[in-house]
């Protein structure tokens, strides 16, 4: 619409644009998955694991409970992604869990349910870099002895690589998901293969151990208690299950069918692996203990501080292709790079859930507009910072840190799902057409039982974890909840005070006059210019204002003035104290006392610099007095900038600053096709 | 000479005027000498000392050198008083060395001077707060145990107390000097009398120490190497002895005279003091060694590493006194306490120099500017960070510190000698007057014989010290006078860019539309307040600019427009990637390219808000958009604001750091004077 009159400038334009959309391109189903299923295909890296580890408290014996908890995980999984499935086509925006909650439930749940996605992309962070690390370190042991330095590193360098904005490629991500992907089914049929048909016995390094059971013999409600806590860590395999939700704009069309199809796959895959290892686990003897160090016997004697219990995936893969093999060390590898990867959806989805905040002004207002690279940063170094505290203060252990995490995932299933529930009951209560109200009523049952499941999750999971650090994401969720309530009063509070009245009040009296007065230091081309910029402007009354801070520079002025003809009164304030911005403060507010509807325009001629270190050097006086100047009521003050050579260089920067790819636009989608309206299917 | 009709007003300035002055009175010399004074007087504290470390390196029979060594000292001292007494009588405006050396030798050496001063200013701080902590810890043990944490403690609180603008007051200097000067007297006269008159031996507690020297027996060229090197340490005495010619200004009227005898009376002070303890030290026989861990020998074996060697002063009190009396206290918390007012001294110099040198464009501008409060933190934590790590590089060591202070003074006390030199040559090629003549022909001899024996003096100090520290401080040296140069060098750059043509070339031709556009995101008062100043200013076209980031605000916002019936035209620019900032520099820009000859007018509505955590909320994107717009040619950059109640703080805050004092103001005394031309006497 803009007015692009010559030719080359449009061209240039257009190219600009197409260069934009460059990155924005629609994913196709195949790269889709890896870029949405790295973060909860990864969770069966450490999930499997944590329910052994679990279990070991009461001893070998409860070993035997694990494919009924892998069932139960299964069952779940299946309600979850069935849930989604409906989420997907009735949401196709890409808010997710927010929105649907924010939408269905009210602002309450809906903070509830951001503040729960916030800490748990820190936790995604946490979690998966340090199993990352694990897994690493089954391969390489250098980097399980120094856990929590590698761990950091990892975080800092995805952070810089954010910070400079790497694009997310889908290609990037598909390889080493596939790979981790048919890494673990060739293992699973090689394993089932040499189980069955060669009849080989498999054992894993662990299998000769034995496990002193924290509480041998439990029985009645502790038995029942332990295998739901069990349970609720094996729900750790869900995490990242929701992802698909926000990102259903970056699909092709028909984009929320294509985003169902995907979700299922992504949840068929991820619980054959989780079972395919569970059960690899129990054919190889895999021994897990939550104190290794103590409660895992070898000959008798305990293990000792220096041993590293390898992840249940390590363990797994080293029986089944052998120790040291090329297939696992491979294996090893995409394991850490998958987690890495899972790692960095959750630089990408923090920005995002970000800016969809932001459009409802829980988070600043910045954070909004895409590509704004400064109020990204920050996003991206606060989840760095926390992620990299907890990976600190829990040593980059992988199991304390789950405890952590599964209470924010399953508070957003719950609240999604009880949304779910309360959307189909609104459509439902207008639609006529028998078919389609026959498809609600069949959602509706779907989110129903999902609510009912999760929510029971949840209470499951608040009750075995709370005492275990569950009460730490929740500490974290309730200051992202204060944080935000905080923000949003603010919002609406400035709203209420600047919001246009009706009719013209006393406060926004019609402005009578306006007189104009030119800053002047010394006569140069920025006071020229600025002069010549002022005279154009036809206000009621027009001088020039110098402060006397040097007597001979003002007579110097005064003379230069008149030598050169310039047809603007020029007016001089003395200044003792050798202040340039009280005087100017008293004289403008003296002008507009002489009648209050009067405005004054103040216009200050700067120079504009390229180099941070020459900003330092110029202009400070100039800044301030605008500073003082804004809080000045009846005041506008005008910039005449004068562009030395130096600014070219700025200027460059700055073009390159606006090029910059936003982390998570990928999976963000387009843009123009973000604020397409929610249509049920 | 600012219209100031209404009456309350004028008599609110002249009340602001005069409560700015309060602090500003000019100083009667018995207050000007302790506030000048505490720099010069507190080397005695750590001088003599200074002696008879060099001393001892050839062993105790080198100690009878002293009082040659003093002789030399007090000669060296009366030179430079006489010769400063002519340098305060000709440069009264308080520029001191620097302005004496870039008047009348040239830029390169002014600003060798000034880089001279600026290590010296650190220098200051860093020696005498560690002496300072010395002569505590021989009243206060555990201060000298904790050395180093103890200075930068000193230091830390000295830069809070300058950071707040806590006002150097004549009173409060006075007191502590002149306890210390009247102690210092009292042992002296004290000492004298129990010698002479009573007859008793006063023994140091060092007394019965033995010293092993370094290198015994010394005699030929090593001997006068030593006896150099003792001598250039006693020099420390001469340090800070320039302050008074900074501070002509700052006294009272004839300023010049009552400098002079201000000198004239702190040289007599400060050489009667230092020959008076290096007397005692003799008499009361204090051994000192530079290592006296290994080189201090009692009944047979060295002291060692445990042992804290207390300074001269302390051990002569002690003597004099007795052990723990109450008069020995007093003197060591009072030499203490003159020595952290030498510190101040520094706190309040280096800002001061640092106007004089931001005048001459050496430093960035806004230090020129009185009471300009972050420009004088800035300088105020650099002294302090400087210091800070000089005193934690050397332990706090006095000793070790005193090796890097010398040089610069001399640097700058002989330079500013050869620059009297030249100057009365230049008014001797001129005058005609035989009486003026004749004092003038007797001040060149006296500058002349002060720069050939501070010159000697400087060679002296190069020679023996820079192996011993002097090559840090001339490194720093270096480093400021790189510093400044490149500094200069860019605002010649840019002065010479901007100077104005005399003829208007084809760069400022006047400017022949002006289209004026006002930013609108929603209608709200700041928006109308914007629209309603934008229409006064009757530029020749006027329009509302949105940009489409959302269509359904921008549905709104038309609709609103016209249900208003707003008069002015609203033009909305499409923007796909939800950017604000490109698509309106790009329109700006299509504006202008029309005719070259045209400017436009960027009209901007802001709200003011009153904390920093607010304005993390609000005017990003405005903030954005108006620092790429100074970087496009021909645009005005307008800020209308409008004030939320909450900026009504940020404005007490503003004024209330306006009203902040400046260090250094006492001593450069009252602003409208400080200009005053330099006339000879």
């Amino acid at each position: 619409m803009s007015k692009l009159t010559d030719v080359p400038k449009r061209i240039l334009i257009g190219r600009a644009l197409r260069s934009d959309r460059l990155g924005e391109t629609l994913l196709p189903k195949r790269v889709a998955l890896p870029v949405f299923a790295s973060d909860p295909l990864s969770s069966v890296a450490y999930a499997p694991g944590e329910v052994l580890l679990v279990l070991s408290i009461a001893g070998l014996s409860a070993y035997h409970f694990s494919p009924w908890i892998a069932v139960a995980v299964v069952v779940l999984m299946f309600t979850v992604v069935a849930s989604y499935r409906q989420n997907v086509r009735a949401y196709p925006s890409g808010g997710g869990d927010y929105e649907v909650a924010n939408t269905n439930l009210g602002p309450r749940a809906g903070l509830t349910v951001a503040s729960a996605l916030l800490v748990d992309y820190v936790l995604t962070v946490a979690v998966s870099i340090s199993s990352g690390i694990e897994n690493l370190g089954s391969a390489v042991p250098f980097v399980v002895e120094n856990k929590v330095a590698c761990a950091i590193g990892v975080i800092v360098l995805l952070t810089l690589m954010n910070l400079r904005g790497v694009k997310e490629s889908g290609t990037l991500f598909a390889i080493p998901t596939y790979v981790f992907v048919v890494g673990v089914f060739t293992m699973i049929a090689w394993g089932a293969f040499r189980g069955f048909v060669l009849g080989d016995e498999m054992r894993a390094p662990t299998a000769d151990f034995e496990i002193k059971p924290e509480h041998p013999g439990l029985a009645g409600f502790a038995l029942v208690f332990l295998l739901l806590r069990a349970f609720s860590s094996g729900c750790a395999a869900l995490t990242g299950v929701e992802a698909i939700s926000n990102g259903v704009p970056a699909f092709r069309k028909p984009k929320s069918k294509n985003a169902a199809t995907t979700l299922a796959l992504m949840g068929l895959l991820a619980v054959t692996m989780f079972c395919g290892i569970i059960a690899l686990a129990a054919a190889t003897d895999v021994r897990m203990a939550e104190n290794p160090a103590k409660d895992l016997i070898h000959d008798g004697a305990p293990l000792g501080a220096d041993y590293v219990q390898d992840p249940v995936i390590s363990q797994v893969a080293e029986a089944v292709f052998g120790h040291g093999s090329i297939l696992f060390m491979i294996l090893a590898a995409a394991t850490a790079l998958v987690l890495f990867l899972a790692a960095n959806t959750a630089y990408n989805g923090f920005p995002l859930l970000g800016s969809i905040l932001a459009q409802d002004r829980y988070l600043p207002r910045q954070l909004h507009t895409r590509g704004d690279r400064l109020a990204f940063s920050n996003g991206i170094v606060l989840l760095a910072g926390a992620a990299g505290l907890l990976v600190w203060i829990y040593g980059a252990d992988s199991t304390r840190l789950i405890q952590l995490y599964i209470v924010g995932v399953f508070v957003s299933f719950t609240l999604s799902q009880i949304g779910m529930v309360r959307h189909w009951n609104r459509l439902l209560a207008t639609e006529k057409d028998q078919a389609k109200r026959h498809r609600m009523i069949r959602s509706r049952a779907i989110n129903t039982f999902g609510a009912f499941f999760t929510g029971l999750v949840l209470v499951v999971v608040l009750v075995t974890k709370f005492t275990h650090g569950a009460w730490v994401a929740l500490l974290g969720m309730c200051i992202f909840y204060a944080t935000m309530t905080a923000i949003r009063k603010h919002y609406d509070r400035v709203a209420e005070e600047i919001a246009a009245p009706e009719e013209p009040s006393d406060d926004s009296v019609r402005p009578s006059r306006v007189h104009s007065v030119v800053l002047i230091s010394k006569i140069h081309r920025p006071a020229l210019r600025a002069l010549g910029y002022a005279k154009l402007m036809r206000s009621d009354t027009l001088e020039a204002l110098s402060v006397n801070v040097d007597p001979a520079d003002t007579k110097a002025l005064r003379a230069e003035w008149e030598r050169r003809g310039i047809d603007v009164p020029l007016k001089v304030l003395d200044s003792p104290y050798r202040e340039v911005t009280r005087p100017v403060i008293e004289y403008v507010k003296s002008l507009r006392n002489e009648s209050p509807r009067d405005v004054v325009s103040v216009i200050i001629p700067e120079y504009v610099v390229g180099h941070w270190y020459e900003h330092l050097l110029h202009n400070q006086s100039a800044l301030r007095l605008k500073g003082r100047l804004l809080f000045t009521p009846g005041v506008m003050v005008t910039s005449v900038p004068y562009q030395l050579q130096s600014s070219e260089a700025a200027k460059k920067r700055a073009r390159k600053r606006q090029d910059w790819a936003a982390p998570g636009s990928v999976r963000r989608g387009p843009a123009e096709r973000a604020k397409e309206t929610s249509t049920p299917t």
